[in-house]
């Protein structure tokens, strides 16, 4: 056996085996610099909360001024995500009344928000590693930096 | 009097005086199995909550990978069904803005669950003897879940 | 290269990349098997609680007329040997009046429980995999019927 | 009076009169830097949590596997030492049985912490504009960290 042979095999047994991988605090650091650049450039005082796959606070960064009430929405924005595998944007459509998740802001002891603002985020093989809050602005403006995380952190993600 | 009939009697006035069974660990392990079959072959990854007639938890089981904010989603909504013996389906229908029970959701602490996926479990004799909350799939899904756990229950529950 | 040699790297490099286990529904049902019939053994009507690596809870089993107020002391020792990586056993000298950590029972939001019958479940190469608490008995039966859940749990996870 | 006196005069009185400089993210994130390393340097994986002059959060960082019940912890030491404008070492003699504090553990929701690792940060006029709260070592440990993290703020913010 040549080692181009030995090198793919071996290749394919890593693939196999690995499992997804998880939020660091330095990946949650970098993200959060990229966010908070995009925010002082559309004028919000953000604050950006990271999450990791068990949806355990990493990383929580209040930028000077920012609203107070803004640190328990960004980090609870951040367990959401993760906790339910989706965006609270989209999450806030289904929890409308009428809705089919209608009341589950009320549950879970006040952790779940339902508006925009928090964007999960992916590996390259598209597990949920983390979730990233942003709360600051106004909705529109926290879910364009969420997003905006939540895009810069995939293509970084390598 | 032979003592057939009087057998007979014994039989009535013990049947009419015995206290309605109870949710037992045995029953709900039993339960949840099923329930944890059905929602493999649905693809869903689901947590499992069973409670008591007096609405206390039984058995809380979460399927691998299930998300995170199902585990009280699934506790709460077996309390649900137990604590106002009626499906959260039917609650749900009630609990909408301008409906008879708009606004229960915001009492009892966060307990009460309105929308599909928990389904009260009686006994032969129609008593509420437990409940059954189902969380991990989409509404339609935990929906057709509880319900499905409910019948087999009902059927296997001699 | 034989295939001894190949079967030897590819040994390593699953050893080098493989990341600690989690806990998994079906261990944890298992496990909460064997405590169960400890208990029995002893006269104990336990709740049996399991958690994951990230403290989250995995399952819940109330043995029938178990204690009501042993669901959350089972799940809060199931929480507490997972998020400080310590038996609290260990954790109730730490937390006596002049003790090292006294006081950390009134942090954290009453997830922290200061008396025995929680243990940490670790992997074969020693990472802390998940965690079990068990209620319904006196102190010192929790305590013995934990630990006896850790060492079969350590026994049979191989 | 010449223009050098009467400049001198007037800073004086700028001097007496501005407000207390406050903690900015700016600051909190040099100094966790610090401590972080200093954390790794001695082997502890930390949570490190910085409060600004009003108590309130303006940085937490959790280390790569470090404890989960930390979080909770370092964030509440922050608070305890802005809101008491005492080391949380201090704090911990007062709050034994006993002692002048012995209660307060009780009261303020769980946000104060009574063990070392907390250690409130001044200005260079001695007035507190923050906290730095430290947990995921030994008491010792995180004692000596936070200690550390307040001599080399008050060194630093010039």
């Amino acid at each position: 056996m040549d080692e181009k042979a030995l090198r793919s095999i071996v290749n394919t047994v890593v693939n196999q085996i690995k499992t997804p991988q998880d939020m660091s605090l330095e990946k949650a650091l970098w993200l959060a610099q990229k966010v908070k650049e995009k925010a002082s450039s559309m004028g919000v005082k953000a604050v950006v909360a990271v999450s990791n796959r068990a949806a355990r606070p990493v990383l929580v960064e209040c930028m000077d001024d920012s609203y107070i009430a803004s640190y328990d929405v960004a980090l609870q924005k951040a367990f959401t995500v993760v906790s339910l595998k989706m965006s609270t944007s989209t999450l806030k459509e289904l929890a409308q009344p009428g809705g089919s998740l209608y009341g589950i802001q009320f549950t879970n002891e006040g952790h779940i928000v339902i508006f925009g603002g928090g964007e999960p985020l992916t590996d390259s093989a598209g597990n949920v590693i983390g979730g990233l809050g942003v709360s600051g602005g106004s909705e529109e403006q926290d879910t364009a930096l969420a997003r905006y995380g939540r895009e810069i952190f995939e293509k970084g993600n390598i």
